[in-house]
């Protein structure tokens, strides 16, 4: 497959459900995935990963159990391989998430805001 | 260390030179680098892997063999494993780079405009 010009508007105006995340590109075994994010996630960790997010419109909250990171636009937080952390949203927030291919957004959480993985927009 | 919010235009207001990709963060064994591109790069590629481009501010232009691609603020395209390329911007661009940690700017090319790997902004 010839690789294209990947916009992240565009991506993000194919889709309006929240948490759900979809990717837009590959990277060896990693994934890009564009996510909207509004209200309260669960706390959940990835045990075998660290999970990078930047903020692409709005402001995201990252609570971890020491202390809440505040993410605006341009602005990218990464969270440590094993690190308890749920992020919300006052308002809807656009991020690009980057994490291994295979990464279930709720980590070892599960629950209703389970995503089905690799659904691209 | 406790992980920071990262900041990409702070991280790029802190040096000038182009073609010199600074580390912000790390994700596993896979690093994020800001780059400010002007002018024109070598051909080259990277054996090992695909490089991820994501454009922060400007255009920045990526020459295929076959075909160039151009990228706007908000844009991304990944350079697929082996694929020969050479990016360039007549205004100077901002970029972010993804790629694994230890790989080279010039790729196999090598030549005077190989940066100094691992220095962070």
């Amino acid at each position: 497959m010839k690789p294209e010009v990947i916009n992240f508007t565009q991506k993000l105006s194919t889709f309006q459900e929240t948490f759900s995340p979809r990717v837009v590109g590959e990277l060896n075994d990693y994934q890009f995935k564009v996510v909207k994010i509004q209200g309260d996630f669960v706390w959940h960790h990835h045990a075998d990963t660290d999970e990078a997010f930047i903020v692409m419109k709005g402001a995201l909250n990252i609570e971890l159990r020491d202390r809440t990171v505040r993410l605006t636009e341009g602005e990218m937080f990464i969270v440590p391989k094993g690190v308890e952390h749920r992020p919300f949203a006052a308002e809807e927030c656009h991020a690009l998430l980057i994490e291994p291919r295979g990464v279930v957004n709720t980590g070892e959480a599960a629950g209703e805001l389970t995503a089905r993985n690799d659904v691209w927009a």
